[in-house]
């Protein structure tokens, strides 16, 4: 590229507004007011009944290695101007604070904290835009994964998606959130190298035309390779490629792992039932069938439904891109902030729109599982210093249609965020990837099926306690009556 | 990460069928025959009736980085259990092919070549993915970016998406393909700093938060900027801050820039008609008026009609998601191979979807440009001996409805490739990124205004050669023949 500043570090992916809002801060000599903000979505994605939060790990390593860099610091006094007091603030800043945090793999809702900062405000203020970036994405996939994983059942979910993801990150850090969303493989190897997950892939429609014809290729990958996967859709799928595929199987039986076949294009459901038949009549009843083609939840129910007879699934664009709905949109809002005498005291924002009223406040949030059936009640969310297992009988009540309530009593109140950062110190042991997609698995079992549906679930209570209700609405009318 | 194996390079960054194929030409020793594969599209993003071609200078920063390095064949010695011969071929590997492409900020259209790769058929074969998902990207961005641009007119374009990107790269790559498309701005401090992209931003809601009350935080950002901006919804637009606002302008005039007010929430058009009357009746017609809040192409053409005064427009994730079509499906077809006796022979591909079937032979892509009125008469595709420019007449017609037809005489072909390698060595001199801008802009007036229309646009002639579609309904009876 054309600059003469190293890319050498993430500090700066941040939006300039952080930058700005940080040296008055510092000029103002505020920058070290202990600020808590929070992170949290207000509407869950493609119509799903629950999300699937991930990225901690990214955020983790991100945190961890904030620190501004001297190609960093001259860019900014050199392009940008700033004064050389405020870049000798940001020279030494590395991240100081504490962050609580849901683990990945745990169900999130709308309106519920995901992640706590608790930092100094400048420091809080300038890792905004990674940390959003982040969330967003990973929890956006690893949510479809699960979408898609649900449909699938006891198939086989492969990430296809590296050509069609938004650039080399997302490809890789989309396919690590959809393994902790549940599926098994992909086939980007840098992802398998990076994170461990398992890769698999064979081989593409230029190879059968690198050889012309299809026995030949078959033949050729079937010399070079233990385990044989035949992709059968070059020429023609039923009249050619299971012919070929199934005459290589045969002629080096004993000598290779026949897999199966890979059908990516045509009708599926009839291609596949046609080529299971071919299969099975030519002795070859334990190859799979494999099938790619834009699929997505929605094509893969309706397959099913018409009995394809499909064992593998390959899932590309609509994964990796999320392309039903491409964005998660979480926020970071400032909840409470340290007043000139040393006490903290709660923020909001007014919004004309309802539900962009921010909730202020130290919170914690409970998932309330039910001890008779072990099934969730739904999340509370109360003030920091409130103790809802201590309450005999947990009233939970709709926050915006109030009088829609119910009472809970026996009940277990599992507090869902860790401690990661402790006045900057990481204090969190990350679980390991397959540990993260067992976890997800595990929580989904405390759903009822009604919220875990992919068409029209039902929605989930995430309520706040009357006590958090109470301090909103208080602050809310403060702000009215500043406003003449 | 959990990972042994350091991510310290992007050669991994590949489908495995890629490196399976590798193997077996390797095994097979035709892992050197020259291949020829071809870049395009099939359907242009958005219901557009052009795209914008982005991402070359991404594509040769990959190329020429090309090495596997020890922690990549560790991984697949160790992981994969590739065998060593192969892995010693890939430890020696570095591009060594031939590339021609067309330049980033050229128009281009579904069907026709974007780029061309002539290189070893392995070292062709590996690079495929990363190549597509780099184009696929910035070129799906930049089309996005310049639809929206057309529509703001003479208005400011400022990119905004970085927290809802996916993950870091497509925040950074995505802005640099928003520029290359007429956008004049960014938040994303890093993109500046990388791509040396103008930076854009001032303050939050959290700002405002953090100090209670507007008025101060309005005078506090004064006190410490020269430039300002106030976010004026934190509270209430109209009665809070547009008041506070034109409050600090006036107390500070002489000693800031108050530049002008954002605003991010409400109904815009309402909101900027009042701010620009209170703003105006208070002296400050030079102020602007920023707005943003989930803005694209049709939010904006509908604001403008409803006489909305906003002057520069923030837009974030409809762009850098390309929410509307989050994925742009170039592909990478082989369509040449050298044979046994070192003579170069076309290679097609058939499929169910008459769309799918490849077209065979090298090609160029040349603009007829009427030399009357300047104007483009569409694009066409011959094969690489061919010379449309030495035809006096040169008939063009509808690869599909062959019937349709037109003879162009007065006309200039120009050729849209340039070479960018040449057997490994780089070329090609990379323009500045304001060069590609330009180049965008001065591109689109070739267009009658009939295929720039964001809402229907007339479909744009590209054209094969009569020599060309001989070729291919050749080569398509010829496969055909094979089946029985």
């Amino acid at each position: 590229m054309h600059s003469e500043f190293a890319d050498d570090s993430l500090s700066l992916h941040t939006d300039l507004y952080q930058i700005n809002m940080a040296q008055t801060y510092w000029e103002d000599n505020i920058h070290n007011k202990k600020a808590v903000f929070e992170v949290f979505f207000r509407k869950l994605p493609f119509g799903n009944g629950y999300g699937i939060f991930a990225g901690l790990e990214r955020v983790i390593e991100y945190i961890e290695n904030f620190r501004f860099t001297e190609s960093d610091l001259k860019y900014l006094k050199n392009e940008l101007n700033y004064d050389d007091g405020f870049l000798d603030y940001l020279k030494n800043i590395s991240f100081s604070g504490t962050i609580k945090s849901m683990e990945e793999g745990e169900l999130v809702f709308g309106n519920e904290p995901i992640m706590r900062v608790e930092a100094p405000l400048a420091e809080a203020q300038i890792i905004e835009t990674a940390i959003l970036n982040i969330i967003n994405y990973q929890t956006l996939i690893a949510t479809k994964a699960t979408r898609i994983k649900e449909v699938i059942g006891d198939g086989t979910a492969m990430e296809f998606g590296s050509r069609r993801a938004h650039e080399m990150d997302a490809a890789i850090w989309g396919t690590r959130a959809a393994y902790i969303g549940g599926f098994d493989a992909t086939s980007n190897v840098r992802a398998g190298k990076k994170f461990g997950i398992p890769v698999a892939g064979t081989h593409a429609h230029s190879f059968v035309q690198a050889y012309r014809d299809e026995y030949t290729a078959f033949m050729k990958y079937a010399q070079t390779h233990k385990d044989c996967v035949f992709l059968v859709d070059t020429y023609d799928t039923l009249k050619s490629g299971v012919p070929n595929a199934i005459k290589v199987a045969r002629e080096m039986k004993g000598q290779i792992n026949f897999k199966g076949i890979r059908l990516d294009s045509g009708d599926l459901a009839y291609l596949s039932k046609e080529a299971r038949k071919m299969l099975d009549d030519a002795g070859f009843q334990e190859a799979k069938i494999i099938a790619s083609n834009d699929l997505d939840e929605y094509t893969i129910m309706n397959l099913k439904a018409q009995g394809a007879k499909i064992d593998i699934w390959g899932i590309g664009t609509k994964l990796i891109t999320a392309y039903e709905q491409a964005a998660l949109g979480a926020v970071y809002k400032l909840v409470s902030i340290e007043d000139a005498d040393g006490k903290m005291t709660d923020t909001i924002k007014i919004s004309g729109n309802p539900e962009k009223v921010s909730t202020p406040g130290l919170k914690r949030v409970y998932r309330i599982i039910n001890r008779d059936n072990h099934k969730s009640e739904g999340d509370y969310i109360a003030l920091d210093h409130e103790n809802p297992q201590a309450e005999p009988k947990l009233k939970m009540f709709h926050p915006v249609h109030t009088f829609i309530s119910k009472f809970v009593t026996d009940f277990d109140a599992r507090e869902l965020h860790k401690e990661i950062f402790r006045e900057g110190k990481l204090t969190y042991e990350v679980p390991s990837l397959k540990e993260m997609q067992s976890l997800a698995k595990e929580n989904l079992k405390v759903l009822w099926d009604e919220y875990r549906r992919s068409l029209n679930p039902e929605e989930y209570p995430v309520d706040l306690s009357q006590e958090c209700w109470d301090n909103k609405m208080k602050m809310i009318s403060q702000v009215k009556q500043n406003i003449k």
